[in-house]
């Protein structure tokens, strides 16, 4: 016979409902996510009509998502979720390369280009030359390394976004390392964007006095055998959105320089070795 | 410039970014549940999976919601949340009648009916006298009081589920109270039955170890002049539930007596008094 409903033990009374069999692990993580949930309407005496319309914010969040959209992912962003349980899947020791989100923009299989090469297709934006090194933690170059680097366009869409006005695979590319573990491509100087904002979590964050956009990054996903795989960007520190990344993404050591190039090649030039943990 | 992300600080950082101007109550109330998201996350070590798992959670339970269907309102109902929310906005002193969940069957406008008499139409289940007193804290009896009530019928359905098979209001009725502040109507013993599990909250049900049926009970809205509105159910304390509600819906003071009555008129007799709190 379980225990009765009160306010006092309410979330003990939950929990302790768990059947006997069920896996230990959802045990453990739904018994924590009960415990926070009720120890956040008590803290805040939430009232029947704000339940409500938490019900009804959630309720609209699931129904906009579709194949293209998923405004969970967007909302768990927006409250620096997404950031968090990467951290917490992501720790790394010091002077190794930190990971953030991976965002919604990653498409695999991205042409493998020639080292140095443009992934810029759409001849828009200041370019800029991407390069650097991946090595391991103690400093040895890794060879064979695969740089796979995706970034909006000028106008601040990626290719995906804008299927019929960009070329295919437009700032995007792999690049493999040599035996110096050296990367260069030239992309274009990134520019800031704001997430789709025209639905729940944009009607959220204007709630929150907050602005939907991300300061101007360049993605990096960093991936060689025996290594664990980097999942980052580096961002532009002039950037006017880089203290208030709308979905948190930026890390202190994820700052990278853009230094104007007068030789005429390039405009801009960013510099930033990866940094890679070997597998336990 | 806002902070940077980290994970020792991320809550922080994100409360921190809500703007100056916004709404105290929500910066009060996001605040809260952004710390205590956060927490749970680092509590758990949340993997990237689980939480890609959530997030499809989320996203179904979304998509399952219908204008007959709220599966956002049976998740909170679950999880204790809309017992919690409920209880905590309607804290009554010692003596005064508790409340419990609404519940989605509810409808406003049921016929008022003289005092006494059936809500049962359809002929089905075995007949219940349900009778007691409203009356205020000090005992006084309260007359005018309107005593609204409902319930499933004898297989398990409210006639809202099936309206093509059950007469219209059948087992819902509204009766007032005279100078003795006392109500009688007859019923049908109450029967238990399965919140809808065909969905993703049925899914967690079992994912937990849990069964979705709530014990056998009768719904109650009393409402008069100048006091605070009870909104409760009353329970068959031998269902084979009682101690287990899916919806954690039973609270001590709502167990009430099914005596078996041998006189002939009825099979069986509820005696429930309402006490109310008048209003500050």
């Amino acid at each position: 016979m379980g225990e009765y409903f009160s306010e006092r033990r309410s979330a003990e009374v939950v929990n302790g409902r768990m059947g006997p069999a069920m896996d230990p692990r959802l045990r453990a993580v739904m018994g924590a996510l009960v415990t926070h949930l009720h120890a956040f309407v008590k803290e805040v005496s939430l009232t029947q009509e704000e339940w409500a319309r938490a019900v009804d914010f959630l309720t609209r969040t699931g129904q906009l998502c579709t194949r293209e959209r998923q405004e969970f992912i967007l909302l768990s962003d927006v409250l620096g979720l997404s950031m968090l349980v990467d951290a917490v899947g992501n720790r790394r020791p010091p002077g190794a390369t930190e990971n953030t989100v991976l965002g919604p923009f990653h498409v695999e299989g991205a042409p493998f280009r020639a080292m140095g090469a443009s992934i810029c297709l759409d001849g828009k934006g200041e370019s800029c030359l991407f390069a650097g090194q991946v090595r391991t933690t103690d400093g040895t170059p890794i060879a064979g390394a695969c740089v796979d680097v995706w970034s909006d366009n000028a106008e601040g869409y990626y290719d995906v976004q804008e299927p019929d006005r960009q070329p295919k695979w437009n700032n995007r590319g792999r690049f493999v390392t040599g035996a110096d573990g050296r990367y260069s491509f030239v992309g274009i100087k990134p520019v800031s964007y704001p997430i789709p904002d025209d639905g729940p979590v944009g009607q959220l964050l204007q709630a929150l006095g907050r602005h939907p956009f991300r300061p101007a990054h360049m993605h990096f996903m960093v991936s060689a055998p025996g290594h664990a795989t980097i999942v980052t960007h580096t961002f532009d520190g002039t950037d006017a959105y880089i203290g208030d990344d709308a979905v948190f993404g930026v890390k202190e050591t994820l700052v990278a320089p853009f230094v104007p190039v007068t030789d005429g090649t390039v405009q801009w030039r960013s510099e930033f070795d990866f940094v890679m943990v070997a597998d336990a």
